[in-house]
C-alpha cells in the first residue's frame, strides 16, 4: 500500500464530501497499492480515514497480492451465478461500514484508457454494465471528481520512484539489445524481438516479478512516419539506415517510455548534424525542467534549438507527457500552449524528434523526475548513434 | 471487408429495425473488416443495405487500412479542439444519409473486454463519455441488441478461417521454441522470452503483417496453479519438471490460444500415464465435435475419460471456448451445464487439464474448426511430452 498516495485520496474524499472512491483500472491499482492485477478484475475501495479494501476474483494469484491491506475474494471463476452481483453487494456493505452511505462515491468511468493487466493478451472480461453498477453502490449515487482523481497520476511517491527506476534499469537492458542489433540484414521485427526478449528474460532478477517490453522499430524511410505512429515491419536493416526504436517497458506494473535512434554502419556528417540538433533540443529542454517551470516554455526551448539548425519544421508533436503508472499517464503534457507549472515529484518524458523522407526519423526520449531545483534523468543509458 | 459478415450485420439491422450498428472495439473491427486498428480509436458504422463507413484518427497508419471501404479521417492528434465532437458529428450525418435517423443505433457498450489494439502497451485513450456520446448519434437513441451482436463472434467466414490458420501456423513456430527450450537451468521467463521471440521475428514472412506472442510458463510445482491462472517466474527448470505453457498469439488481428505440456529429462511412467489420460480426454471430446453437438456433452466426455483414470477431480475448469477474434471470444462455452449446440463455422478450444501439487500441471489445448461432420484441428503441431 502506498501510504502517501492513500492519504492524498483520503483528503480528496474529505474535501469533496464523498462516501468512497473506487479504483479498478490496472494502473490505478499500481498507483495506490503497487499492485498489478492479473485478471484485471480487482476493485479497490478507499474511505476517508480508514484503510482501503481490495476485492479480487477467486482465481487471482495469492502471490504478490499487497500484504498490508484487507483483501476479500469474490467468486469469479467459481460460481455459475453472477459473481459481480455478489461483488457489488460486498462493496455496498463495506461503504456503509467504513465510509458513508449518505454521501456519493466517485470513480473514473472508462473501462479502457488504462495500462493492461498482467494477462495482457486480452482486456478484462468486465460486464458491460460494470461501471453503471459501481455508480450505484452508495445510496447517494455518484459524483464526478474525475479531474482530481486523474491529477493523482502527476505525483510520484518514493515507492513509485523506486518502481520506475527499476523499470528504467530493465529498459536499459533492452536498449543495449537494440544497439547490439544494428546490423544490416536483420529485420526490424528481429530487432524488436531481441529487445523484448531481453526485457522478458529479466523476470526473476533483482526484484523483477513481472516484465514485458513493447518495441517498435522503424528503419530508413520507415522512420519518416515516426512522428505519426511507430511500427515494426519485416524490412531488413540496410547499411546507411538510421533506425529509431520506440520502446515501452513494464516492470511490476511501473512503466518506462524510451526512444533511441541508432545507425547501421558509419554515421555521415549529415546524420551527426541532425542527431546533434535533437540532442541539443533535448538538453535545452532538460535545462529548464524544475519545480515551477511552465510546460510550454520547455517545449518551446526544444523547438527553438531545432529551428536554429533549420529542422524545426520536422518536429511535429508535443515534447513530452507524464509516465510511470502507464505508458502515457493522464495529467501533465509538455506541449505548445500548456501553461501548467511542473511540480516536484512528477515523472515526465522529454522527447524531441524530427521526421522526413530525406533522412527518416530521429527521436531521443528520456524519462526524468522533476525536483525542486532541476531534474534527475532516470533513463541514464547512452543516447549516441552508435550506442557508445 | 468481410462481405459475408457485413451481410449478416445488415440482416441484424433489418430484423431489429435499427438505424445503424456501431463497432469500435479492436476485435469487432477484425471480425467485420479484417482490420486491426493501430491506435484503437477507429469506429465503423454499418447500415442496412449500404456498405459500412470506417472513421479513423488522423494519425492512423495508411498502410494496412482496409482497401474496399470508405475511410474518413477525424482530426485526433492534429487539433487542439475536441476531435471526438467532430467524430460524433460526422457519424450522425452519415447515419442520416446512409442509415436512418428515426431508428435507434446499437453497439456493445463496454470499452474494455476486447483484444488490444496494435499499440498494445496501452489501451485506447477514448474519452470516458465516448460510449454515452455514440449512443446519442441517432435522434432515435439506442437499442440493446448486445446478445445478437456478440453472437456474430461464433461464426467464422472463409477469410476469418484463413487468418486463424495463419495465426496457428505462427503459433506452431513458438511451440517449437517451447519444446526446444526444455532444458534444466533455463528460467521459466527465458522459455517464455524464446517463444515470444519466435513469434515476433515472423513479421514480414508469408503474409504476417503483425505478430505478438504472450507466453506463460509454469514448471514443476508452479504448474499446480495452472487451473486458476497462468504465470511466469524466474524459477529455473529442473530435471524431472513437467512444464506447461499457456500461449496466446495474435497475427494480423486473429488469435490462437494453445497449451502444451513438456518434460525436462525423461518422462516417468506416471508422467506418461497422466499425460495419456489428458490426451485421451482430448481425443474423446474431439470425437464428438461436429455441427449439432451439445456443448456440455463434449465437456462431459473429457470429464469421463479423466474420471476413468482416477484424475477427474483435478480437472477444475471448463473444457473450451470460442477463439479467433480474441484470445477468448464471447459466445460459445464448452462447459458443464451448457446445452447450446455447436454450429458449423465455429472455432473453439478443447483444453482438458489436470493440476495438483503431486505432479504440477498438465494441459493440452487445441484450436479446432467445427464442420458439418466433425472438426478440423488448426493447431496441428505435436502435443507429446518430448515434442516429437
Amino acid at each position: 500500500m502506498n501510504k502517501q498516495k492513500i492519504s492524498m485520496i483520503s483528503e480528496l474524499i474529505a474535501k469533496n464530501e464523498l462516501g468512497a472512491v473506487i479504483f479498478f483500472r490496472p494502473d490505478e491499482l499500481v498507483m495506490t497499492l503497487g499492485y498489478r492485477p492479473y485478471w484485471g478484475l480487482s476493485v479497490e475501495v478507499c474511505f476517508e480515514g480508514n484503510d482501503p479494501i481490495l476485492y479480487v476474483p477467486a482465481l487471482e494469484p495469492d502471490l504478490r497480492l499487497p500484504k498490508d491491506i484487507t483483501v476479500k475474494r469474490y467468486p469469479w471463476g467459481e460460481t455459475s451465478s453472477d459473481p459481480f452481483e455478489i461483488l457489488y453487494g460486498m462493496i455496498a456493505e463495506d461503504i456503509k461500514k467504513y465510509g458513508s452511505n449518505s454521501k456519493p462515491i466517485s470513480l473514473v468511468k472508462t473501462v479502457g484508457n488504462t495500462s493492461p493487466c498482467i494477462l495482457s493478451g486480452e482486456q478484462p472480461p468486465l460486464p458491460t454494465d460494470f461501471v453503471d453498477n459501481l455508480m450505484k453502490v452508495s445510496e447517494a449515487g455518484y459524483k464526478d471528481v474525475e479531474k482530481e482523481i486523474l491529477d493523482l497520476y502527476n505525483f510520484k511517491t518514493r515507492e513509485d520512484i523506486e518502481g520506475i527506476k527499476l523499470c528504467n534499469k530493465v529498459a536499459g537492458i533492452g536498449i543495449k539489445a537494440f544497439y547490439d542489433s544494428l546490423q544490416a540484414g536483420l529485420t526490424e521485427a528481429e530487432v524488436s524481438a531481441k529487445m523484448e526478449y531481453a526485457v522478458r528474460a529479466e523476470i526473476g532478477n533483482d526484484g523483477v516479478l513481472y516484465a514485458s517490453g513493447f518495441a517498435q522499430v522503424q528503419s530508413g524511410i520507415n522512420g519518416a512516419d515516426g512522428g505519426r505512429f511507430n511500427w515494426v515491419t519485416g524490412k531488413k536493416l540496410e547499411d546507411g539506415d538510421l533506425v529509431m526504436t520506440e520502446f515501452a517497458v513494464v516492470v511490476n506494473g511501473y512503466w518506462a517510455d524510451i526512444t533511441r535512434t541508432g545507425k547501421v554502419g558509419t554515421p555521415t556528417k549529415e546524420d551527426i548534424r541532425l542527431h546533434e540538433a535533437v540532442k541539443k533540443a533535448q538538453d535545452d529542454a532538460l535545462s529548464l525542467v524544475r519545480e515551477g517551470a511552465i510546460a510550454e516554455d520547455i517545449h518551446n526551448a526544444a523547438q527553438e534549438a531545432l529551428d536554429k539548425e533549420g529542422v524545426g519544421k520536422y518536429f511535429t508533436h508535443g515534447l513530452g507527457h507524464g509516465v510511470g503508472f502507464r505508458y502515457h499517464d493522464p495529467g501533465i503534457r509538455i506541449a505548445k500552449g500548456n501553461k501548467e507549472a511542473l511540480k516536484e515529484g512528477m515523472v515526465i518524458t522529454i522527447e524531441p524528434g524530427i521526421y522526413d523522407s530525406s533522412f527518416g526519423g530521429i527521436r531521443i526520449e528520456e524519462n526524468v523526475l522533476v525536483t525542486k531545483n532541476g531534474c534527475e534523468i532516470l533513463s541514464k543509458f547512452t543516447r549516441e548513434l552508435k550506442g557508445d
